[in-house]
Parts: C-alpha cells; structure tokens; sequence
C-alpha cells in the first residue's frame, strides 16, 4: 500500500457520513462525561471514566491526525481557523493530569471538548462567525460605554470609598459594582447605603442608568438595524435573480429602438 | 329515525353558533370552578361543586361525540391535533378520584380543560401554532445557548462545589443557578461568595452574562426578521393581488409587438 | 348685550392663545401644589394651599363653562371625551372635605387635575389615542398570556398552598406571586421554598418563565410590526402623492393607444 | 520668524498624525491615573502622578492654545461646541487644589479629562450627536411618562406615607421608590408592606408597572421606527444615485414623444 492509497482511504473515511455521525457522538459522550464527574460516584465508575477518558483522548487524535492526513496540501490545513481549533484542544486535553493538584486542571480542560461541538456542526461554526462578525461593528458604542463606565467609576470610588470600600474601593470594584447596578440588582441598597452619606447620591446612580441604557438601547438597535439590512439586501438579491424581469433600462432600450425604426421610416417616405 | 337523519342532526348542533357560545360558556365555568376551588369553602359549596363537576364532565364527553358523530369521515377526526387534544383532556378527566391521596392529581389534572379554551377559539389556536412554528428556526441558536449552558456549568460544578454546593452541587443544580444568574437574580450574591475563595471569579460571571445575553439578542433578532419577512411578503403578495397592475413584463411584450408592427408596416411600404 | 354677542366673546376668550397658556398654567400651579402638600409645611402655608387650592377649582369650573358656552352646539360638546373627561375632573374635585375622614378622599381626587395636562396638550392626546388603539390588536396574545397564568395559578394553589400560603394561599394570590416571578423578582426565593418538599418544581418555574417570556416576546413583536406597517404604508402614500409619477397603467395605457394609431394608420394605407 | 509663519508652524503641527496620536496617548495616560489614584498607593508613587499631573494639565494647555491659534479665524473657533467643552475642561482642570478640602473636588474635575477621549475621537462625536438628536422626538413620551410617575408619586405619598416615611415621605422620595419599582428592584418587598394596611395596593402597583412598561415599550418603538427610517431613507437615496435608471417620467416621455412622430407622420401621409 503506497501513501497515495493510504491518502485516499483517509478522504474516503473522513468523508464518510457514518464516520462524522460516530465524531458526534464521541463528543457528545465526553460532554456527558464531564457532566457525571460533577456528581458523587462510587470509585468502580471512576475507573470506568478514566478509561472512557483515554479512549476518546486517543479517538480525537486519531480523527484529527487523519483530517490532516487527508488533506491534500498540508499547508492549508493550518489556514483554517477551526483545524487550530481542534487541534489545540486536542493537544491539551492529552496532558497528563495524574497529580491530585493538577486533577482539576484536568478537568477543566476536558470541559473545553464540548466546544468541539461548534467545530463539527457547520450550522454552529455559521452562527459563531456572524455573530463574531457582528462585534466590530459595536466597537466605537462599546468604547463610549467603557468611557462612561470609567467615569461613574473613577467618581464612585473617590467619593464613596470610604462609605463601602467592598463595593467601591478602587477603581476595578467600582466598574464591577456599576455592572451590577445596570443589571438592577439590588442597586437601591448601594444608593441607600451612599445617599445616608450624600443625601443627593441618587443623581449619580439615575444618570448613570439613563446614560448606560441609552447607550445599550442604542447598541441593540445598530444590531438591529445592520441584520435588517443585511437581510433584505439579500432579497433584494435573491429577487432580481429570480424574476429575470427586464428593467426600465431594458424598457427604455427597446423605446429607443422603435423610435429609430418610426423615424428611419418617416424620412423613407419622403 | 335512521343514521343519515342522526347525522344531519348532529351536523347542525355542531354548527349552530348557540352550541358553540354555550361550549365556550362551560370552559369558563369550568375555569372558575378550578379557580374557585382553590379558595376554603363552606362544604355545602363543595357539594355544588362536586355536581358541577360532574356535569361538566358529561357536557364535554357529549360534546366530543357530537363532534365526533358529525364527523362524515370518522378517520378524518383523528387527523386533526385539536381533536385528540381535546379528546384527551375530555378523556382524563373523567379518571375517578374520590381517594384522598389523587384528589389532589385529580384536581391538577381538571386544571388543564381550561386548555380547551385555545382549542375552541380559533384565533388561539392560529396564536399557538405560529408560536410552534417560530420554534425550530431559533433550534442552532438554542443549542449554541445550552452548550455555553453547559460548559460553565461544568466549570462551576468543577470549581465551586467546596464553596456551595447547594447553588454548584452537581451540573443540573449549576445549570440552574446559572439560568438564576441570566435572570440577574441577586447574582451578584452568588459572585461575592466565590469571589472569597477565587477572587478572579468575576470573570466566571461576567464573560457568563455576556455570551448569555449576546446569544439571547441574537436569538430575539431572529425570531424579528423572521415576522418581518413573513410580514412583507404576505404585504407584496397582497399588494400584487390587489393592483392587477401590469408587469414590466406586459410593458415588454407589448413594446416588441408594436416594434414587429411597425416594421411590417415599413417592409410593406417598401 | 344680547345672547350672541356674549356667544362671541365666550369664542374670542376661548381662541385667545394667552388664555389657553394661563390655563397650562394653572395646570402646572395646580400639580405643584398636590406635589407641595406631601412636604411637612407650617400652618400659614396650609392656608394659602386652601385658598389656592379654591381659586384653581373656581377657575377650572370658569373654563369648562367658558368652553360649553362658546360651542355653538351644545349636543356635540358631549360627543367628545375629552370634553367629559374634564368636566368629570372638575366636577369630583368640587366636592368639599372639610371632613377628616374625607380629607385623604379629597387630596387624592385633586391629583387627578394633573390628568388634564393630557387633555389640554394635543400631543399628548394624539399619543394617549394611539396607545390605547393599539391595545385591541394586542387582544389575543393577552388573553393567551391569561390562560397561561391562570393555569399556573391554578396548579400552584393546589400543590403549594401547604407550603406558603401568603404566597399561594389562592389563585388571586397565586396571580399576583407569578407576576412577581415574571419579573424575575427574587423568583428564586419563591422556587427554593416549593423545591425544599417538590424537588422537581424548578419545572413549574422554568417552564412558565420560558412560555411568558415566549408570548410577551410574541406580544412585543406583534406591536413593532404593526408600528412598522403603518409607518411604511403612510411613507408610501405620501410619496406617492409627492411623485405623482405615471404608474404602469399609465404607461400599458400610452401604449395601446400608441398601438392603436399605428395600426390604424396601416390600415389607411391599404 | 513673522506672525503668519508662526501660524503656518501651528497648523502643521495640528494636521500632524504624529501629534494627534500623542495627544490621544496623553488622554489615555490621564485616564490611567485617575484610575491609579483609586489604589492605595505608596508616596513615593504619589509624587510621581502630582508632577504627571502637572505636566497633562500644561499639554493640555498648549495643544488647545495651538488648535486656538491655528485657527484662521478666531471667531469661528468659539461656534464649535466641542472647542468650547476641551478649553472648559482644561481651564477647570487647572485650579489649584493645594487645599485638603478641595482634594477630593480637584480629584473628580480630572476625572472628566477622560470625556476628552470623545471629542479627539470623530466617531464618538458623531454617535454623542446622533443620540443627543434622537432625544427631543422622544419628548412627549417622556412628559407622559413623568405625568404617570407624578400622579402615582402623589396618590403613594399620600397614602402610604404613614406606612413607611422612608420610601413614602414626600414627592421627591416616592418618585425615586417609583423609578426603583419600574426596574422591579425588590418591588414586591415594597408592595407587600402597604398591601398589610390596604390590601388591594397592589392594584397600584400593577396598574403603575403596565403603564409605564408600555409607555417606555412604546418610546423603544419609537427610536426604532425612526432609526429605520432615517437608514431606509439613505438606503434609498444611495439606490437611486447609483443605479441611473431612467423614471417612470423618463419612460412616459419617451412615448409621448413617439406617439407625436406617429401622429405627426400618420398626418404627412394625408
């Protein structure tokens, strides 16, 4: 058996429809792996899982290792983003973990194969990327939240520090407490336990909800409004190549065309 | 009376809008006496409850024959999801429960013909279905929803359950602490706890709220353009139905034609 | 001065601009003055309130008359409901509460005068006659939404009213603690209670979350999308008639006429 | 070296990127230390960021004293609202603060150097505009949400005063305790203390939680109809700008003009 045999029996495997299925359902067993680990269990399954532990390590590496094999331009391999993907959490969930302080390491670790999930099912792998696409466009929304975030929170914790140094005692607390107040949980008992202090603190907590919300309203919105364009965009599109209809320019032509011949037949006459 | 004269009784009964106002007047009876019951009452009160109950019982198992009897094709009656579901609720409810220990079940169990109300009303029923139908569209978004889902829970599981294993016991009570924590239901009591033991947990949290909120934007940005397509199109086919407005297509036709008619007259001059 | 001079003076009076700011005015004067009386005040201010509170009812009283006597048609000054709205308003804070008992009665009827900014402001009219315009499309999905919470009212009185009944103690109660739960407001105080003797009533919970969530989104969208219809079809109709473009009628029509000349034109030649 | 070379000296430095990348950093750094200034932190250090200090405020001084005499016309300087914001900024920041008492003062007027981030930045400016622009339209909605709030602030300040002077004891108060209902911060701890003494306060609460959701539902509404509006507008002006296709008027024109030379032939022919 020569290598170009071999490289066509990787493609037939990986092409494979039955293998693909059984890719799932390995990673869909180590999802449910990491999942019983979570509960108390007596040490014969603990046994069990190691094992079944090995074997889909050992599995995701043979699979990878003949995608790669089956690619014909080694090269090309590395140039999409999923195959770093996978490659990368195969290799460190191979990472011996034998050590009790490394254990949960380990477990971790294993927790990040259910993300191969996304790297299998193309439906995800789309949805992951639009979304990913979408982020930049936020961008400048986003830093102008961060600005009045920093703000509220450079004023939070001068002021206020000495009121609650939990809640406001430098500047990084303060931007996790401001977080919370936008979620609206349980801000009024930080703008009570404030205002006791500086009875016109509320002004601070309301501007700030009313700006934050504004700011996100508007962020939701340029979402919004870039997926509609987007979207009909794409009808549009889709529309003009469906109906093959003519257009005023074809109309026009064609007007055009019989003026020519009415005139042309005009001057004949005379 | 033969079966053919039954039939055609049968047949008006079911059709008569007075049956059906009476049927819908029942529901609501019904409704209220589920309601009613859950107040303490006098036992004469339960007494009349009790025939009440049992009349509404039979008023709903006559009305399904009805249905059923009018039904010309008795095959086409199973067809329908409406008609086994009423079926089905007429059916259960008439389980006798006089032991104390289903009375209970027994009352749970006549809760559910208040469902009859959507199947009567037939707007309802349009409102349900097009909810269903919005479902499967939106299934990759939940999926990518449940594997973050799953992943932090497994996480949390892993690297919480020493600090409260009453909120990250297992993976099933961490995915509902977690579903807590997308609520933004005093989340941040559950962070400040594991923030005493893992002060970076913040980030747990944070990153958590945002995946969360970010795949749920998406998904409702779904479900909008989804109603707004569904909304124009219905909107262009009215509009096209209603115009009867030539194409550009007519206008082309029509151009050549005349074109082809001058230039018959032109070859005729000559 | 007969009757129909002072008719005309009574038109002039209620045309007049200025009137109709010092009547915005009094409005304001009148909201203060309900906002002034839940300060603490001393005793001379009391009075002044008194007698204030007697000059803006003396001439409310005033500008409903001027405004009955200036319709020329006294039959069509009840047709509208702003009309009535205002001479209710007037009418119920002219009732006197020297009382004690009767004094809370009465502060709170003269908040209402502030409901007459509404009526006085065509603006705010315009968007209040919307609003309420909007409410009947929304019928369906709110009776859904209903049925929804009666059920879970229902099945939450029946197996959780031994466990709290202030909170469950019957269906009205059981309404208004789904409400609170539909607002996420520590929603899972109220699901760690029933779970502590039903493990599995995170179900109830969930499951009611995700069909509320469902049918206020459904409800939601139901509005953006009639907003939106209405607004596209105004933006058509006011640029169809700013165009006044031919439309493809027009056009098909030119055309035949076109056709018809030339053929009749071909004839004459023969 | 004369007064217009001087000029042209400050106008390149001005068009420098290098430079407006600098002033960009500076902004940054600042930013940075009053975030810094939040820590504990040793004296040594403190020195370090009052000379830092010094030194942000006098470039600060000198870039706008060269964007000021860069500029050809003095006057025109002063009509751009964000000149106006940098030079208050700067000069504000620049009042001595040697005194303890006005620390605290001197501390938070650097805090707002940050906003100088948004007026270096085009693209904040442009997006702080746009949304400052969408502000007046929502005007109405938000009078009428302020009356809504105004007159349940009334009715709870008279009412529940007694109950709880805290959340009740005036207007002012109970506007604030109405703001915290609206974002369903511990409502139901609010409703279930007045419901004690009247229990059917929470028809107050319902009807207070309806009104305003659907008051600020309908302002979301609002700014997404009208950003819509605005996109579709320059979606449609782009369209027609691009494609050149000849109107409806084109087109209609066009066969008028052949119907003539028709006519006009048809009548030759004569």
């Amino acid at each position: 058996m020569n290598v170009t045999q071999l490289h066509d029996k990787f493609e037939k495997i990986r092409a494979n429809k039955l293998f693909e299925s059984f890719v799932i359902a390995v990673i869909v067993i180590s999802a449910l792996l990491v999942g019983a680990k979570t509960y108390d269990m007596p040490p014969s399954f603990a046994s069990v899982t190691l094992i079944l532990d090995w074997f889909i390590s050992l599995f995701f590496l043979t699979e990878i290792s003949i995608r790669f094999l089956a690619e014909p331009n080694k090269r090309y391999f590395f140039k999409s983003f999923w195959n770093w993907f996978d490659t990368l959490i195969v290799l460190i969930s191979l990472i011996p973990a034998d050590d009790a302080e490394l254990a949960v390491v380990a477990r971790l670790v294993r927790v990040f194969r259910v993300l191969r999930m996304i790297s299998i099912i193309p439906e995800l792998r789309v949805l992951l990327v639009s979304l990913v696409k979408a982020l930049p466009q936020l961008g400048y929304v986003m830093l102008l939240m961060f600005i009045i975030f920093y703000i509220y929170a450079a004023i939070g914790s001068t002021l206020f520090e000495q009121i609650n140094p939990v809640l406001w005692g430098d500047i990084t607390i303060s931007l996790l407490t401001l977080f919370r107040i936008m979620t609206f949980e349980d801000w009024t008992d930080v703008m009570y336990e404030t205002q006791e202090v500086y009875s016109l603190s509320w002004i601070f907590y309301l501007t700030f909800i009313f700006f934050t919300a504004f700011a996100f309203l508007n962020m939701v919105i340029g979402i919004v409004v870039n997926v509609m364009e987007q979207e009909s965009a794409k009808a549009r599109k889709l529309e003009e190549e469906a109906s093959n209809e003519p257009t005023m320019h074809d109309l026009m032509d064609e007007l055009v065309r019989l003026r020519e011949k009415v005139e042309q037949q005009s001057n004949g006459q005379r």
